[in-house]
C-alpha cells in the first residue's frame, strides 16, 4: 500500500480561479502568476474545476493553459486538472494530454447532461476512459458535486471501478456537501488506496480524522497559507481552533458568489483590477456586494493585500 | 411579421438519433440515411438533440456530421442544430458553423453546468452569443429543459432577449414538462415572433390550438408520419384520435430508456443491428427490454419494418 501511495497526491489544492483577459480569453499569464502563489504556500494546482470556470473553457483552452503552465515550470506532479466532459472523446483528449504532461491526476466529473445515466452506464463511461488512455501513469479522482451535477458518485461504483482499475481509481474529490456520505466513503474505501479530498475546508479536521487525504476547496485560492497549516498540523492541540478560523473566512466568501468574491479578493491582493472578469453565465460583484465582502473580510482582520501569507 | 415569419422554421422536427460505428464514432452513413427518411415524411432534423446524444459528441464530431449531412445535400433549411456548450467559445464555434451552412436556426442549451447561474447572467450568456456571431441570418431557439438542465429560460429573460435581438431570437423549444410555462409562454409571446415548439407530440394538439408552431419531440425519429399529419390537420375533427393514437405509440417508447429503445426500433426498421449502439453512459436495451418493447409496438399494429410510414 505505502509503495502505492507514495507517490500519489496529497494535501491541499486550489481549484485554480481562471483569469480572463479584456478579450474574453483565458490570460496565461495571470494564471502562472497565481499558480506560483500557491506553490509557494504549498497549495497544489486542481486547474479546471468548478470554481476555476473549468466548464466554461473550451477543450483547445484547456490544453494551451495546461501546456502553458508546465513549460513555465510549475510542477506537474501537483496538478490535478479536471478533464471532464460530458462527450467521451473530449475526456479522452484531455486526460490524455494531463497524463502526457507528467500530472499527479486528473479530476474527472461524470458526463453530467445524463441525469438518466445508471451506474452501469457510469462505469462503462469510465471504463472506456480508463482503457483508451492505457497508461499505467494514469491517476483517476472522481469527481463527486451533486448539486451540481445531479449525477452522483455511488459507493457501489467506486467499489466496482477499484476492483477493476486498482491504482488508476486512484480517489475522488467529494464536494457532495453530505457528511454522511463522506463518512462513509472514508469508511469503505480510505484503507484500500482510495485517497479522499473533502471539496471543502470547513470538514477538513474530520476528513482528516478518518483517513482522508486532504482536501480541494474554492477557498484554497485565497485562503491557501492556513488552510495548508490545519493539514500539516491536524493532530495539533490548536487544531479545531485553526478550523473554527477557516470556517469563518470560508463563510465570509461564501455569503457571495463565490467565484467572483475570490476573483475580488485576488485581485485587491494582487493590486490587479483585471483579475475580477468572469466568464457568462457568471458575474462579477456589484459595488454593493464588493464593499461588504471587504469590510467583512477586515472585521475578520483578513488582510487582502498579503492574503493569507500567514 | 408574415414576413419576419415567412421564412421561419415550422412543423415537425426529429433530434435526429446518432448512430455509432464499431469504433465507437459515429456513423456519418447511417445518419444520413435516418435524416433522408424523416425528410421524406416531412420531418425537419434537430441534430444534435438531447436524444441524439448531442453532448456526448466532441465539438469536431457535431461539426464533421454537420458538413457531411450537408455535402450530402439534405436541406440546411430543415435544420435546427443542437449547439448549446456550458463554453460560450465552443457555443460560438458550433453556432458559426450553423449559420454559415444556412441551417434554419440553431437550438441552444443554457450553459448548464452553472446552475447558480442567473437572469442577468443567462441574459449576457446569450447576448454575447448573438454579439460574437454578428450574422442577421441568425436564429437563436431557446433550449428549455429543467429536468436535464436544471436551468431554466425564464419568462423574463425570453422577453429581455427578445426586446434586445428580435427575430434573432426566433423561439424555443419546450421540453419542460410543464403544461402551465408552456400554456404561459404561448400566450405571452406566441403573437410577437417568438414560435414555441413543444418538446414532446403528447401535448401537440394543444400547443398547435394555443399559437404554437410545431413540435421537436423524440419519438419523431420512430414516428414522423403520423405527428406530421396531426401538426398538418389538427383543425380536423379527428384531430384528438390522432392525438391519442399518438400518445400510446410514445408512451411504448417511454417506458423504456428511451434513446435505447427508438435505436432499438430504428434497427429493426432497417435490418441493421449495428444501429442499436449508443455512446457511454447510455446503455442499449437488454434481451428482455428489448422483446417487451417489440411485444409493446406489436399489440399496437405498429409495424417496425414499415416504421411509420402510413
Amino acid at each position: 500500500m505505502s509503495d502505492v501511495q507514495s507517490n500519489r497526491m496529497k494535501g491541499v489544492l486550489a481549484p485554480v480561479l481562471t483569469p480572463f483577459g479584456e478579450d474574453g480569453k483565458p490570460d496565461p499569464v495571470r494564471l502562472e502568476q497565481l499558480c506560483r502563489w500557491l506553490i509557494s504556500h504549498d497549495c497544489g494546482l486542481a486547474i479546471f474545476g468548478t470554481n476555476s470556470e473549468g466548464n466554461s473553457l473550451s477543450i483547445a483552452e484547456r490544453l494551451d493553459l495546461l501546456a502553458h503552465l508546465v513549460a513555465a515550470g510549475l510542477p506537474a506532479d501537483r496538478m490535478m486538472p479536471g478533464t471532464g466532459s460530458c462527450s467521451l472523446p473530449e475526456a479522452v483528449s484531455l486526460t490524455r494530454a494531463v497524463v502526457d504532461h507528467g500530472c499527479g491526476g486528473a479530476l474527472v466529473l461524470p458526463p453530467f447532461y445524463f441525469k438518466i445515466a445508471t451506474d452501469d452506464g457510469l462505469f462503462a463511461f469510465f471504463a472506456e476512459l480508463v482503457e483508451r488512455i492505457g497508461d499505467d501513469r494514469l491517476r483517476i479522482y472522481l469527481y463527486h458535486i451533486p448539486p451540481v451535477t445531479h449525477v452522483g458518485i455511488s459507493h457501489a461504483l467506486i467499489e466496482r471501478l477499484l476492483k477493476r482499475y486498482p491504482g488508476v481509481i486512484a480517489g475522488m474529490k467529494d464536494s457532495g456537501g453530505d457528511w454522511a456520505y463522506t463518512e462513509k466513503t472514508l469508511s469503505l474505501f480510505a484503507s484500500s488506496g482510495f485517497d479522499v479530498f473533502c471539496g471543502t475546508e470547513t470538514i477538513l479536521l474530520e476528513t482528516m480524522r478518518r483517513g482522508g487525504r486532504g482536501c480541494i476547496s474554492a477557498t484554497c485560492n485565497v485562503n491557501p497559507g492556513a488552510i495548508v497549516r490545519l493539514y500539516n498540523t491536524w493532530q495539533a492541540d490548536d487544531a479545531p481552533q485553526q478550523q473554527e478560523a477557516l470556517n469563518l473566512i470560508r463563510a465570509s466568501f461564501a455569503a457571495y458568489p463565490m467565484i467572483a468574491a475570490m476573483k475580488d479578493a485576488v485581485s485587491v491582493a494582487l493590486g490587479d483590477p483585471g483579475w475580477t472578469r468572469v466568464r457568462p453565465p457568471l458575474q462579477e460583484l456589484n459595488p454593493d456586494e464588493r464593499a461588504s465582502l471587504r469590510r467583512r473580510l477586515s472585521e475578520l482582520s483578513f488582510d487582502l493585500r498579503r492574503m493569507s501569507s500567514s
